[in-house]
């Protein structure tokens, strides 16, 4: 049989802030630079999946595109699309919301949904230039 | 002698929030939909500015680009890039941050410093998807 | 008060032929070439409407951009996504859909519920290299 | 020596239905939603081959992309170019044309053209937001 | 009858260098900066032909853009593709190719072939983010 | 611990020609095609640092992306920007500047100041449709 790697991708807007609440205001700027600003700033993030499996006979599909744009729409957009990452997500109440650990967090959720069958990686875009994948 | 339009592209990043003090709570939420989060959402922003004149013989430029972009970051990208603009930026404190109030803002910004000889026009996008030209 | 252009992107996939009946199979093939197969061929369309207005100062806004989406998605990409335009759309009974035809018949489409007002323009990319503006 | 991977991209613009013959109307409507109609849709189709080996110290070159894009266009754009995969495509009389099937298909008409010695991988994008690779 | 705009998009490839021999070695570099590098760079232009006019009622078409890519091909890529455009080409021997000057020498070249009936647009990016429309 | 890859993108134009200096012109040409013209050519090329390491705890940060940017800027694109790769770049006096070549280079003068403790790879773009990755 024969395994591929298929990938779906969407986005969302959000605004967060990179600060760690145990440094001093001075060690955080220069750590996090104006990514440190208390007012929050925001970003328009592309969020790839990728999903690898056996291809079905069947259908030719290794797993439904609109099932896995539905579950990424369910566990990631809505919970995160306009929203501000640090004050209204869960997730980051006691982590930094870098783009490594919002990959971190989107792969988790997506993890505990998605059948052991497939392996799955993120792929994670903050801006055209700065990106991340997770798991390596 | 020949006019030509020169383009220069540039990028920020902010947090806004869309709201009218002047409304409810309900009909804010209304109007604007997600984007009246008060913990605020953010975008990737991509700022072009087009400005037209004619084409100098011994260079061959219509305007320095150089100089072009570094009046764009002086004037925008400095004041809003990692900032959020309702709440840094001066020029909303009474003006809602839709992206048509946003171009609004950016054009006269530049006009101010740009020779009358040249006519500019900003192309603001807040998404891939939705984007704004102003003037028309 | 102030004009603006705002635009709004959505896309859709579609099957179409090019071909003129009242042309031999021979003429059809010489003017259409590889377009006119007698089954199909197809594109990922994309659509941009540019609607130019005054910014409503309560709001902002020219237009609603969720409302323009929604306006699209019903008037055009319901219409056209996943469909044959020959075959499936009544618009292209008696019309050849080249990337000009379909770029007038969605303005005409979206002219009926757009408010006289807003002027609107529509941009089609049939590929990233073939696309067309009407009205000009 | 040094292994590097080259990567050739070129697109073809191709009509598709996904059906099982095995399935009820009914099945397959659940099972492939829109993508199942009758009269065909379609897509512009973006296809990367990956080409892995060894720099030949005398070009600098692991593979002469001029050659690798030639293969491209006589086994995959010029057969699958404008065409209507299930009915004008040998290879789709009796397999489903998913992206996953797609992309197996081209691997394996690349692969019989294209020495051992140089590994192979292919991406195919059926849109922008759903793509495939092969082998994983 | 309906007119409308249709576009099509080719790129080229080429070195070129800013300079004005008029100047002494110090003022080209104080106005042209790096791009007065004697010994030349280079950039991946895509170059854009916006042609208007009246759609055929007979084919759907305001103008054949195969014939218009052909014609593209034969005017600009065969001259300026892989080529240095200040020793290489005609047309700038005695002409700084700015991205301006380009585009005014691109859209001479299209104006003399394509009949008085259409308008034509060129449009020319240097980088994704420096690029130039002629006329205006 | 999560190991997680970061990338980031930046870009540099330059000039260059591909030529083997132990071969005849006629022997060049047939080889390199117009890649070969005496007079150079050029492109916008984009390089992507892939870094693969843990994520700090304190920062949530596989590496700043800052200091990656800069050192990015220090050792490639302040060396190769609107340079002739050939003539102005030590790196490319005995050896052809084919992508292959400039990925490697781009590599070994990355490697040597980034710590042994990140994995890192590099994706260099001659043109959108032709790009290399090295290590692989």
């Amino acid at each position: 049989m024969s395994r591929v790697s298929v990938f779906r991708k969407e986005h969302f807007n959000a605004a967060h802030r990179l600060h760690n609440p145990e440094w001093s205001g001075q060690k955080n700027e220069e750590v996090f630079g104006k990514c440190n600003n208390p007012n929050w700033h925001g970003h328009n993030y592309e969020v790839i999946v990728k999903l690898t499996g056996e291809v079905d006979t069947n259908t030719g599909y290794v797993y439904d595109m609109k099932k896995l744009s539905d579950l990424m729409k369910e566990l990631v957009i809505n919970r995160f699309d306009h929203k501000n990452l640090n004050l209204d997500a869960e997730e980051f109440k006691d982590l930094n919301p870098s783009t490594e650990n919002i990959a971190i967090v989107i792969y988790n959720l997506l993890r505990e949904r998605i059948e052991d069958e497939y392996e799955i990686k993120i792929t994670l875009y903050e801006t055209e230039r700065n990106f991340v994948e997770y798991p390596v």
